[in-house]
């Protein structure tokens, strides 16, 4: 009845080339909630990444002139404004020290999503992982070989238009839709639902986040008991706002 | 270890002057998961707002100008345009039949939050509660008298930037803040936190949608293994982002 949602202790410090799916698994058995069919399992981007080998040392930027200019006014590292703008379509907002970009993959977020916290050394960033869609599928078909049938979300912390407080929410996904649609379904009373759509993968990844915690460094979340519909399709595509339809951009 | 999530049913109608925290006591009791001491519970404002009164009769209300000419061209009804401008305090967005406010709380939303869907009648609307902190306040001492120390949130489902797809988010709370600082602590590298805040309340709120649905009529989701630190002071302001500080209004 209802879900669960618990972290998966113990995994290791993740390096290039670490296969995180394997690692999962072993993990949550070791803490003795293996992976079941159906979980949906939540995985902080930082150590996809990381495992990608999305990590750059800053001292091999180059920085343009316009991110040397840029950062030395607003005391930024002029390579981690390179970095931004490399990895950024283009500028959504530009205010002071804030820059707001779109992604490459069509994420809006503050600086491109390039982590400078958490990178293992000081002189790094972490990008983020170049396909997510990508990254989730690998490692559902991983988990699949181990036997478990369950669907992935990549997760990343975002922050939002009009509120504070910063949200982990979907940047990856396989094995299920992102959005669940009421479209042409009607109500206990006979009207047709206001509520067209729901992202229940934001609704997931942050429901994550309230058990991954970003101190503890648990940066995977099972969520059990969440009924989806298998769909080896899925990707994030369909979150990402088109450009036309966006009042905000 | 970990959460527990789950929905409160069996919930009869609300209607007006509902004790609305007496029943999801008793219903939750009914269903075999009483409400215990640190849950948090997810109330969705519809129901707030029917027991509250907030259902405003169209026929009742006469059009401004404005709402009339801007009905007839997007085909809306012209009383509910009058009653979104009425409970907005500034339009932030209008793009054809589109209209993007910010209510009177503060709330950046479609229509002013109003929900033409679920009022129990046609020609009827439900709109947000008026003090949605007094209404999450309320609920939170009937529990305290009824022997529950619980957090509550009342949650609605309101579309954001850039996304596509809406989610459950925090428009009232007590008992708990809503934003959870990592401000002056450091990550395992010692490197301070690239996530300063994170908004736990819209994150509790959109983990209680999984459960709640909004086919199902299960209004009402218990959290249950969430960490939080008492404090009777707290409303959902701190998450109303000012506009000095917001680039996208």
């Amino acid at each position: 009845m209802g879900l669960q949602i618990f972290g998966v202790p113990g995994l290791p410090e993740i390096v290039p080339g670490a296969d995180l799916a394997t690692m999962i698994v072993e993990a949550a058995a070791t803490a003795g909630t293996p992976l079941a069919n159906d979980d949906v399992v939540v995985v902080t981007s930082k150590i996809v990444s990381k495992a990608e080998n999305r990590l750059v040392e800053l001292a091999g930027i180059v920085p343009s002139p316009f991110a040397v200019a840029w950062s030395a006014e607003w005391e930024k590292d002029p390579a981690v404004t390179e970095l931004v703008l490399r990895e950024s379509k283009r500028i959504v907002r530009q205010l002071g020290p804030v820059l707001i970009t779109e992604t490459r993959h069509g994420f809006v977020c503050a600086n491109s999503g390039i982590d400078q916290s958490s990178s293992g050394a000081h002189g790094r960033v972490v990008l983020l992982p170049i396909d997510s869609d990508r990254s989730a599928r690998t490692i559902r078909e991983s988990f699949a070989r181990a036997g478990v049938d369950a669907a992935v979300i990549i997760s990343d912390t975002f922050g939002r238009a009009w509120r504070e407080g910063q949200t982990d929410i979907a940047i990856g996904i396989a094995g299920m839709q992102p959005i669940h649609s009421y479209i042409g379904q009607v109500d206990p009373h006979g009207h047709e639902f206001r509520v067209q759509a729901l992202c229940t993968a934001d609704e997931l990844a942050g429901a994550a986040e309230l058990v991954k915690g970003n101190v503890s460094r648990v940066p995977v979340a099972v969520i059990r008991g969440h009924q989806w519909t298998h769909d080896d399709t899925a990707t994030i595509a369909p979150v990402l706002r088109d450009q036309s339809r966006d009042l905000f951009r």
